[in-house]
């Protein structure tokens, strides 16, 4: 299969070089308005560059990849569901819950398969705490609790175009909470504080939040984000159900323990997401073309990227409107 | 010093083994409604059974433990209060927050020592993690989420005396909350749910809770409870701070590892309260006759009863009500 | 029962403070060469300062405990045998073989019951890893690799007249091995070396030693010492099984897990054997009054205190002549 | 550069998956007795299949990567360096420290690269230990302790052929050592025993061993190893030196913690040698070219191979002649 690439910047390069791992996918094109980050990437994988124009009216072409500013991702979806080609986008679909619905539907009337990259859903820890709830380990699920935090804040002008801190950053835990409580929201709160970086403030958003959702069944999940942790990108959960609880903990460079007069200490966790989500990164590529060869559902549709920003956008209002949101 | 305590039950008789161990304290009186209780409690003790007009009645008594049934103790801080005796009494205060406020007052009038029983501010991996966030080492605290799950729910008919989940068992949660950010909550949010058993639900209250504060200074707090966590005693929080996080996590047993065909494993958690809080409790009754002897302040006042309290009350009422208080 | 204790020293205190808490027990007579020490503890506990003669001429001495300078031990077990008491004595018997067989003797001929103090065997941690194992959760014991370490070397005073690191400190490990395998040494290799302190070799002594032994049922146990970790107490063991493994592990004060730039961390190991084996003396000292109203035998007998001598003395000719030592 | 590859089973598979990674290196041939194996692998990497000769008649092909059995590395190794071939090694040299010793000097008279495929050494957390160490963060190294266990014992008709397990299993550790403590043997004492499998015992060879060695520096070594450990693939060591430890500890799959009502559990160490070196042969392989394209030394020699061999030999005599063995 013959495959395109929107994108051609940080993670766009994580993606091509997954692509090329895959057996029988060929990086055939590479899309950005950067020419000289999609010549070096063509080059590298010994693509051409291209335009998105060219990309549609190829007929070889049987996938595209995603991975421009989100701002480009609407467009690029409903244009690529009417060239028929299988999409593969990353995450959000679109900052507007209206645009990302009318994505969906593209992608439904057209039959294509639509992937949206939820990576954290192919990490192997995270993908284990999945299969063992299913399989009973802890019975019936009740609680979850997402610690969710970044090294450290982007700058301004990213947070300017971001969206906000919910829509941004826990779109993604939006998304473990549908999938591992396997449930829906019924009520969301939200609330939240500028603590590290008045600059943040600065253009009305935060960077420390604190969410509730309750769900239909009536489970309980709550959030906690922060923007800066000092010690580095925190990612975990904890799923407690009837018969047990499950922890997805952090994952670390080494296993080396050093103790000294000062203390017993071992390393900080992986750096940040390019490197905790790699073996993800790596997991979803292939998952993709696996779902295309056998023709099943992908883990993550644009029906899971519409509902994640519904919960954003929930959790916006309730955080500036300081009221519980019910859905 | 001599001492009566009241009330010979499980608590009591924690209490009345402590306070065997203090230097120089003596106790004299045992009460109890149940009498066998009592004789047999006094016995082992060297102390006597009397009643508590005996024991307000004789100026040789300069301190009272009451470890007696929550509806006894506002009676019996007032009762204590006006004889002039200090005071050790077991957390609740009471119930309602206007005879806790009356009991406080009464204390402030007699200017007598009172300690509100909140031992887990003497536990040494909590008040490890209080005096290294006040030597700095985590810079300015942001959010502190804390965990605290019982490994089982009491019988119905005690739950339907408690005063309902939010008193009964977060007031601990609420107390540390505002003990380890040293902040006060500017607005509650609970919600909560019955999944562990009906028979909860059938008194109208609730099993599992989720709690959030943001404080005056914008700081966020995160509670997750529930009455039964299937492998024991969980109690831990961490704190976040603009320069790294501490962690309180739990106790075992034993440091015992065992690796076999199935998993790598490790014990449980400290079975309940009673064992996980053992040395609090030590130390608690410790610091208790070192601030009576040196004329110190208690570190858990009945200031911090009443406060816990009115966190208590809000986080009820948000529940119901369903909606966030402002305090 | 009532006892007398020889020695108010450092162990001799926490000994009284144990003896004190035993139902049905009390602290008659304190015997110490310094009359300050003996004056300070008898005082302390309500008993008496008197002479070893003394002692042993008052039948209502039950039992005693032996807690002086090692030289003392073997004359005091004679005589406490001579005179029916049943005895508790401080590790080693002795530092010759042949005096501590003629104590056992001596206890066998009394008839009176005599526990050494290899308190690690009352610990929590490794009494478990001792009951697992009987319960056959590893299967058949094979190999067993003990960590033994201290935080610093005692003065060279002390070392002068300890009968060397074998005898001193390793004699422990010894009867942990003899405990943990229940099997007995086929052969003894040892080496060792000065790597800390010259001053340890110039009194003739190593700080680090490697001790390997073969039972008589073919298993291997491996141990590992040093007089210096810098990062505390540091004791720890490994038995490996047919089925698995089992690990005793150390223990800390706190459970606080601290994160900052810098590193994941957690508290030191407890600080030297008085925090470590807290809860390992008061358990020791509890099983002899059970013992002794039980009339069951101890844990610890005099056999095992003559057994683990034999194998310090076969490791130090191991060291001393390099060469294998067959028993 | 154009490489060759001798071998095409389980290792010269993940060899050929990573030479495929490197930067400007094409795998051009495949050679192995099997021809179907050699015919599939050539296929999955577009090379093609053919004789040892032919390589070595080839002027095009730069290095070569044997990881044929061990009875073929010598020949191999002599003729690839009379072939000016860079050579990249599977470990061991050979089974004879003479034959070996003849191939190091081929290789130096020839002035190849020779890289011996000690893997460990390539390893985040082996590594991430050794320039700790050599950045002073422990002062001086004074022991280490190495854990090395393997799941499961190999056939029989492997373990006749293997050289025993000196040779075939711990030859890896004997390498760690020299590595970890930058020091030379100066003695070596080993013992062991069947206890796991009497067919290990039927062809001459033991199952358990447990090695010491001490230094020319004085600082003291042990290995302990099984090859079946229950619970998986044990591959631990701990470094002690004059101001602390560094511990390298197992990897997991996941870092999932399951707490149920039986204990807190986590995954067992990742399963066997491929996955828990899968990183390290990467990098071994990178380390390889990076080498040859910058004209450094590579990190396992020869030297080092012919190092490890003869600690191997040391230790079988130790073993079988039950004595120390000065080296």
């Amino acid at each position: 299969m013959e495959v395109a690439l929107f994108g051609a910047g940080r993670i766009g390069r994580i993606h091509a070089g997954n692509l090329a791992r895959q057996p029988g996918v060929t990086l055939r094109y590479v899309v950005d308005v950067d020419a000289g980050a999609a010549s070096a990437l063509a080059q590298q994988h010994g693509a051409q560059v291209t335009s998105a124009d060219a990309v549609f009216a190829d007929p070889r072409i049987g996938a595209v990849v995603i991975g421009s500013s989100t701002d480009t991702h609407a467009d690029l979806i409903v244009r690529s569901a009417a060239a028929g080609k299988a999409i593969f986008c990353e995450k959000p679909v679109d900052l507007s819950v209206e645009r990302a619905r009318r994505c969906a539907e593209a992608v439904q009337r057209a039959g294509v398969a639509c992937l949206i990259g939820f990576q954290r859903r192919y990490d192997p820890t995270f993908n284990a705490v999945r299969e063992r709830i299913a399989k009973g380990e802890i019975g019936d699920p009740e609680m979850l609790v997402v610690t969710s935090r970044d090294p450290g804040a982007p700058p301004v002008a990213y947070l300017e175009r971001s969206g906000g801190i919910f829509r941004d950053m826990l779109i993604h835990d939006f998304d473990i909470f549908r999938w591992i409580l396997d449930d829906e929201a019924a009520t969301v709160y939200a609330t939240g504080s500028v603590l590290t970086d008045p600059a943040v403030g600065s253009v009305g958003d935060i960077d420390c939040t604190a969410v509730t959702i309750r769900t239909r069944k009536g489970r309980l999940c709550q959030i906690n984000t922060t923007r800066r942790a000092a010690y580095g990108y925190d990612q975990r959960f904890e799923v407690i159900g009837s018969k047990g609880m499950l922890q997805a903990n952090n994952h670390r460079p080494t296993e080396v323990v050093a103790s000294t007069a000062a203390a017993v200490s071992c390393d900080l966790p992986e750096h940040f997401f390019l490197e905790r989500y790699k073996a993800a990164y790596a997991a979803e590529m292939a998952h993709f073309f696996e779902a295309l060869a056998n023709g099943t559902k992908v883990r993550t549709s644009i029906d899971d990227g519409v509902a994640a920003l519904v919960l954003a956008d929930a959790a916006t209002a309730s955080w500036r409107e300081q009221r519980i949101v019910t859905l």
